[in-house]
């Protein structure tokens, strides 16, 4: 199933780095970092940027999976890790991927 | 004129540091840095902390001053800095302050 229309779940396990390389090759954009993943967005304004923020909002409180957001002007770095495994998830690329799609209805 | 009751205006001085020491007696609970201030606000949950940053984006549009702003579950950490003078200017506290009676208007 496409990761996008994944759900995440409680209790997953850390993934291996290659199984994160092989995750990161459905979330295009994202740079895989030993305990994240990072992918930074730019916008118009800064209200733009909250704009979307506040849609991944929406993505983390049903996925109940929550990423640290950076926004300043016209920018949102977005940042996802799973702070049960002290790294990254499965979770994390579920989430991004959710991200990724936004970005293309936008 | 109390500072949260005062607009931000383009083209301002950049602040010596005394002046800014004296300002920041009136926004209690930001420090101020090199080039920048910054407070960090807790929250009960992320949605709480995103409804916070919204609020704060109001202030930003209407003083056409915007923060630089890092969320995360339960936690925003507000930074201000005058990119024009490339460090703190009034405009940065009148900003601050408008903040902090969000705070004590929650």
């Amino acid at each position: 199933m496409n990761l996008a229309d994944q759900k995440c779940e409680s209790g997953v396990d850390p993934l291996k780095p290659e199984e994160a390389a092989k995750l990161g090759e459905q979330t295009p954009g994202w740079e895989i970092a030993e305990k994240s993943i990072e992918r930074t967005f730019k916008f118009k304004n800064f209200v733009e940027a909250m704009r979307f923020a506040n849609r991944i909002t929406a993505i983390a409180e049903e996925e109940n999976h929550h990423p640290d957001l950076h926004i300043s002007w016209g920018k949102v770095i977005v940042e996802l890790s799973t702070h049960s495994v002290d790294g990254l998830s499965i979770n994390d690329f579920i989430v991004a991927a959710k991200i990724n799609r936004l970005m293309e209805q936008a």
